[in-house]
């Protein structure tokens, strides 16, 4: 199984991979999430791993033009705690550190942790991972990268301080994409995107089409549609898998009083890990 | 009346505000979001113009985020159409440029533009404006901006080519937060913030409420609720305002099925410029 993720070696992503897969999976990092998309299709890659959303950040808005553009199914979703450990060179102290270099994003998420140390320099880099590669690199020693546990393994470094975030309600939604779709039989969820009709109340409508069956909706997501100024295309994600009946045939209603409608997936629900 | 926005003097908020306001107003340019909130409760301005939303790259969550939390009312909304221009200081010619400055998502939405030059450096800068007082300031001679019109005026730049963004279908829609409400007698809309209770249908019955009234829905966004993962606030924005009788009504109904409810204001439609 060869598995594309966005990011360097020691990317939460990859520890998602490997928590879904299990370890004996071959790992392709990725310098973009387009490219993540491109090597399934090109089948240099049998799976992409997509975070899909974060429980403090919100969506990732590219991943979910990415699906609708590649039309490559979901075929399974893991959430991860994100814990982030602040680590440097071994034998670096923490009075030697000057410089504090990470993704903003992770940065932020630590900022408590963080101001009790007003000297530091925050140095935002690209990715968590690769600001743990950039200490190994370049024999950063003044300096210390926030990053995932398996990125203080990969590039060797020791843990000065653990789960430094400020709130541990931190977790990243993942989605599985491969080429061929994988419906399971029972206890499984399905996501669409869809375009509403420019009629009263069509939005109503789309979700009636739900809650008439007893289906219970999981996700609402609105994105521009492009060309179409104030328009918008749903992305929804709701309780059951195409092999259910209630379920085939809301999607036939939504048919009716839509647009454009696409399945993007039906899928087992996630652990949690 | 002084005018909070985010950015440089020459910025597309700058343009919406005066478009909004007229050209008596006092600009109050801020470094981030947030300062032009403050700004508005601590009374150095009397109101503050928030870009919400792009037609090509979707809502700004942050200032979502940040109307809930600093609860202004908002008393106007306007729509401007986003026009990016190349511009260089005076004598400046195409073939002297060696780099391209601007805001990513502007290089972003100018890329077919930029590929036809090949050679060109592409520059990212925290803001379109901030680049066009670069070029100025440090008398760039080899480079370019891409900017709005008032920060080639602004800045003494020359335009040496008009609209170059690939999508003209690009348009920004601005709020405009003030101390005190100002709910229009008619042609007005309302944006309001809640979070469903966790019952079967939530999100259901609460569009149902405008439904049953014949409200017309605008928009709706979903945002995640800090520290419940998984679970959303939603922001929605619905034609009439608080003096129509069926709009309260429906937001007392709402008020029934939702565990949280924020009204962030009625106001009138706004212009498209």
């Amino acid at each position: 199984m060869r598995v594309a993720f966005q990011g360097e070696i020691g990317a939460y992503s990859e520890q998602a991979a490997v928590s879904f897969f299990g370890p004996q999976i071959e790992l392709l990092p990725q310098p973009d999430f387009r490219s993540i998309f491109e090597a399934v299709v090109q089948n240099r890659a049998d799976a992409a791993i997509v975070p899909i959303e974060n429980s403090l950040a919100g969506s990732v808005h590219q991943n979910y033009d990415l699906l609708l553009e590649f039309r490559l199914p979901i075929t399974g979703e893991i959430y991860l705690r994100i814990r982030h450990h602040l680590m440097a060179l071994p034998g670096v102290r923490k009075q030697d550190i000057r410089r504090v270099i990470s993704h903003p994003q992770a940065l932020e998420q630590c900022r408590a942790f963080l101001q009790q140390w007003p000297d530091i320099e925050i140095m935002p880099y690209y990715d968590t991972a690769g600001s743990a590669k950039r200490l190994r690199d370049e024999n950063l020693r003044d300096a210390a990268a926030i990053a995932s546990q398996q990125a203080a393994i990969e590039y060797h470094l020791q843990i000065l301080a653990s789960e430094i975030e400020s709130d541990h309600q931190n977790y990243t939604r993942f989605l599985i994409v491969e080429r061929q779709p994988k419906v399971p039989e029972t206890d499984g969820k399905t996501s669409i995107v869809f375009a509403t009709k420019d009629i009263p109340g069509a939005l109503f409508k789309s979700l009636a089409v739900f809650a008439l069956r007893d289906i219970n909706l999981q996700k609402l997501e609105s994105r521009p549609l492009i060309g179409k100024p104030f328009q918008y295309l749903f992305y929804l994600d709701f309780e059951g898998t195409l092999k259910d009946d209630a379920c085939r045939n809301a999607l036939n209603h939504l048919g009716e009083i839509t647009s454009f409608l696409q399945i993007l997936g039906s899928y087992p629900k996630g652990r949690w890990i």
